[in-house]
């Protein structure tokens, strides 16, 4: 399979110039990491504190303490998934603070910044960030442990709950920061932390050694890239040790439980394997066929094993990549991109079963699953992975951030009544407007990293192909047949058009285009192709290309009214509309109260217009399809004889989904009600 | 108002001789009730504890040593919410089992037991009661006071935590059985300890006294009906002190939490009522306008209510009673009688929120509606009152127990499917089958309780009529202006035909008979009628009756397809179909899997026809109406552009709803998609 293997181009090879996903990303730079730098500072007023930079200060004088022959005290507050002290006080001594995980906030911050300097300097971010460095190898511990929770807290007790304690989560973003930050800077520094720190982790579980591997993934697919960075065999080996041990009896899990149980003189648990499919590790990764447990985590975990089917060319692992994407995206996703069916677990739900108001549809998952997607098209590229990725991408992750960039959501549900997430338990876990911070901040940040990256999920190239996955304008430098050729790709989704000029270089390859699922029609024209074909959903030009060449993509997008499968009962008798790689959703604010009394017409789609609309100082093309509203008199009758529905005709007006709620709390559907 | 005020026939003077209630009814006397008496004896192999008669001898010794002047050591083992030792093991030592309010279930045994032996003699059953009654004789302490887990774990605690600690609760039952089985039996035996256990309880909290009122509701209503029993008017005096102490500040809820916070050191809350809407204890009782939180203790709440607005001439309480049935009915109830729209504390959900799946609809809140609702008619007789309690009754009361009477439901949901129920925390409180016993066993005996007592619910009277409000064949035995009158009512709702016969004596006065919501074109004739006249949904026939007149009532009974109004999202595009009382429902052994893809044609409704159905043991009156079944074809994309479903013309099979779950597991819908 190796010849169809593609990569993601480098950091610093893309720049988007699309006007639209340039703001998103600008947003990021200006507002976003800023922001997330005072949070990790703590220095957020009305916000939960992040304790990050106060947990690795006190962890480096304890470190110091440590090396001088000191001693320091253990010490631990307010940790777990306990409260937190009086919002906004400072704390007073150097116990840790919040979350176990705490600690990844700012590897995720750091990995946003650096893409973004591998884009466009910035004096004043290349200092915080290494400041937040300097800082992270004063708290790494002399044999390389680097965890401030267990530093603080009592080092003797590292490593005995890989289960819940997120040392190896942690050690993972580190990981993917500190590649980020060599590739963005060409430093070392933060890249020795992270190979200190994974040494120390290999000593312990490394292959032949003790078994054991992560409870919330994401190590693996960090090793890979390190890998892929250093060339270094031994993050590949510890990589695939972890998918190894995973999921294999007796589990590493009840093990370590039952150490703790032992401890306390407790009855020890059966140490099979079964029970812990929130953490997919109830069977061999290779035996997996149905996506299952905490969504980020089995998103995090896919994209591993398919870097592991990648560079092992391991075909068991690519079925089972191909089998946990299958139940993903054809029983379990929403058709914004989302995937979590249930806030239970924070998890996937049984097949088919996708609530639209009770939806968890965790910001971080959509990110996961795009992670996934990107690395199944590294894999083979189809334009059903890019089709996910791009849904995934342009709605659950964007609505993910107000379009100011200062608020978030981490549950994106497809249908908010504000007053009954207010005053229903059943509903708490969503919110229906975006937060400012929160106590477990994972999906801030993660945000940041995936938009800042943009670049990589727009273009992969294998030796000799070219492929463009999402049409966002922008300039590609890549390597074809050894030889550097520049782009630049021009698109106008409204016009339905894209282009791809060759600005300079000269070279034998291929250009491949992906004809998006939502396209009809794609009509494509290469001034210097000397073959065509069309292979898995992408058009395919070969040929030589130089200066001044150009392929013109030519496609008919229209509005159109989606059903889900008749096995997903919640969405029967609805429809939603999308254009593009759009979904859009009805709002309050355009539509008024009571938004499940409206009816959709869908075989009347052809008369949806497009109407601009300010929203958050963007203008955005709205939608306007005919429909009906139900009456519902006041005074109506709990129960009556059924009679047709009286109804009036109406429009109903439609946003883009990633732009909800950015006009004041108010009712929200995706999936409007058919006649 | 009082002109038309009405009470319930006594219990010994109606005797229920319809085939199908009769059979109800023998089966708890043959069954349930026997059963029950093991249960609480824990002599039921396979089921969760009761602890009643073990938590009483206990008692009863303690009190015995206590008499004899000898200490006892308090002791408590498990108790509250938490797991039982060993299922089904013996205690070994007099420690207190199970939850705080175990006490109740045997109390509403014995008002089942006695009920049972007011209309028919059974030795073995008047040994068992009397055998419980001695019991609980010997439980009670000298001063009156009697519960057995204060009296196990420490009395000096007694009446701190009236909030969650149910003693006023498990008073209430008890006096509830103590009427009965005075009425039953002529004995005093029970009246007198319930009369001593209330002043007992006067004594602490009568009027002057401490403010306090029962965290759960049911000692209102139990004192008033003390009272009419007994005539004395402290027992009215202590219901109202109770209702009036209800939700005003400062609240007494918050008080002894205080207490018991100070105690401890610990910060103390604000005392304001308003946060106990759980307890319906958030607001004074004459200002409530919403039926909220736990749907059983509102209703138990509002029928004492409606008891004071009777026997008070409370006009600002009827008014409270008269908002109270609007909320519920009209807003928070399901179309098959239940109430309890969320698990989450069994509570009412807000107004139109009538989830099928999630439904709580307790067996225990539709025994309350009926309870309320026999209240409102005492009030006031308006057919819709009776309507409603007979759609509890026939419907949501009957579901809660299978057809052999020997397991018992306490969730009961509209819309179930088994592979939901058993993989999904959302739904851990539905069960897809009927469950032998509770640890919390509340409904079981309560279903006992309201069947054996039926007569009371099939009519009512006033001084000077009598009103016929369910169609149930009986024979009734009433004074009517002083003068006894005996009549036999047969009814045939398959027929639509009823007929009320005068057996012997002779009086002036009014029959009245309702003409159910259900029903069309009454027609009635009365042999000795000299006035007729129809008033608040009855049909009221005056003059002088005597042995051998009779007054005939037909109606029009047809299958209806029901809608829900439109402000209740769930049943958006659903219909049900009723037939007179019953409502029907769809189950997967009928119709087979994915109940969800059948639709029904409510237009086509004058299709519907009758079969015979074997369930259980019964003959069961099912339906076929006219549907469609939607093709749902393997492999159907998750999302794709819409087009009109394919369907295929079918027969949808429906039994009545209280009949489902008798022959396995598997799905039942009520509510069917249209197309």
């Amino acid at each position: 399979m190796s010849d169809k293997i593609s990569a993601p181009l480098s950091l610093r090879s893309v720049r988007v110039t699309d006007a639209f996903w340039s703001r998103e990303m600008d947003l990021i730079r200006t507002a976003v990491i800023p922001y997330q730098w005072d949070a990790l500072n703590d220095r957020i007023p009305d916000a939960a504190p992040s304790w990050w930079a106060h947990n690795m200060r006190a962890a480096a004088r304890a470190v110091a303490a440590k090396k001088a022959g000191g001693g320091y005290t253990p010490a631990q507050r307010n940790c777990g998934f306990t409260v937190y002290p009086e919002e906004g006080t400072a704390p007073r001594d150097d116990s840790f603070y919040g979350f176990v995980f705490q600690d990844s906030d700012g590897y995720k911050w750091l990995e946003a910044a650096a893409y973004q300097l591998a884009v466009k300097p910035d004096k004043e971010l290349q200092k915080q960030a290494q400041e937040a460095i300097d800082l992270i190898c004063a708290a790494q511990e002399e044999d390389g442990y680097l965890n401030t929770y267990y530093t603080l807290t009592g080092r003797e007790k590292a490593f005995t709950n890989l289960k819940d304690h997120h040392e190896l989560y942690c050690f993972g973003h580190l990981t993917e920061a500190a590649v980020a930050w060599k590739q963005a800077t060409g430093k070392d520094d933060l890249l020795n932390v992270a190979r200190r720190f994974g040494r120390c982790i290999a000593d312990k579980f490394g292959p032949g050694k003790e078994r054991g591997c992560p409870g919330h993934e994401i190590a693996e697919m960090a090793l890979y890239r390190l890998y892929e960075e250093t060339g270094e065999a031994e993050w590949k080996e510890l990589a695939q040790r972890f998918l190894d041990v995973r999921g294999t009896e007796p589990s590493t899990f009840a093990l370590e439980e039952n150490r703790r149980l032992k401890k306390e003189g407790k009855k020890e648990l059966p140490v099979t394997a079964a029970r812990y499919t929130y953490y997919q590790a109830h069977k061999p990764v290779r035996e997996m066929d149905e996506a299952v447990g905490h969504a980020v985590r089995q998103m995090y975990l896919a994209s591993g094993m398919a870097d592991e089917a990648r560079l092992a060319n391991d075909e068991a692992m690519l079925a089972a990549c191909e089998r946990l994407w299958r139940s993903a995206v054809s029983e379990k996703m929403y058709v914004t991109g989302g995937v979590g069916g249930t806030h239970v677990g924070e998890a996937f739900s049984r097949p088919y079963d996708l609530p639209s108001d009770t939806a968890y549809s965790e910001t971080c998952a959509a990110i996961g699953l795009a992670f996934f997607a990107r690395r199944m098209l590294q894999l083979r590229p189809k334009a059903e992975y890019a089709d996910v990725m791009e849904r995934a991408l342009y709605n659950t992750v964007l609505s993910g951030m107000a379009l100011d960039g200062k608020s978030f959501f981490y549950v994106n549900p497809l249908e908010v009544d504000p007053a009954a997430c207010e005053t229903d338990e059943r509903l708490s876990h969503v919110k229906p407007v975006r937060q400012k911070w929160f106590g477990c901040a994972c999906c801030p940040p993660n945000i940041a990293r995936i938009l800042s990256s943009l670049g990589q999920y727009i273009a992969t190239q294998s030796d000799n192909t070219l492929y463009i996955h999402l049409y966002i304008g922008s300039e590609i430098t890549a390597k074809m047949n050894g030889q550097e050729i520049t782009l630049k790709l021009d698109a106008d989704l409204q016009k339905g058009t894209a282009r791809l000029t060759v600005l300079s270089g000269e070279t034998e390859g291929t250009l491949a285009f992906r004809a998006p699922a939502w396209a009809d029609n794609l009509r494509a024209a290469a001034s210097g192709a000397q073959h065509t074909q069309f292979v898995d959903g992408y058009w395919l030009a070969s040929g030589r290309w130089q200066a001044g060449d150009t392929v013109d993509i030519a496609f008919d997008i229209s509005v159109q009214a989606v059903a889900a499968s008749p096995l997903v009962r919640e969405t029967m008798h609805q429809v939603c509309y999308t254009w593009g790689p759009w979904v859009y959703c009805a709002e309050e604010a355009d539509n008024g109260k009571n938004l499940h009394l409206l009816r959709a017409c869908p075989e009347r789609t052809g008369e949806a217009r497009f109407t601009e609309k300010q929203i958050g100082g963007l203008t955005l093309p709205a939608l306007t399809v005919p429909g009906k509203r139900v009456a519902a008199p006041e005074n109506a009758p709990l129960y009556a004889p059924w009679q047709p529905s009286e109804t009036e005709e109406t429009k109903i007006t439609l946003i883009p989904y990633f732009a909800w709620n950015n006009r004041g709390k108010g009712e929200m559907r995706v999936w409007i009600e058919t006649e």
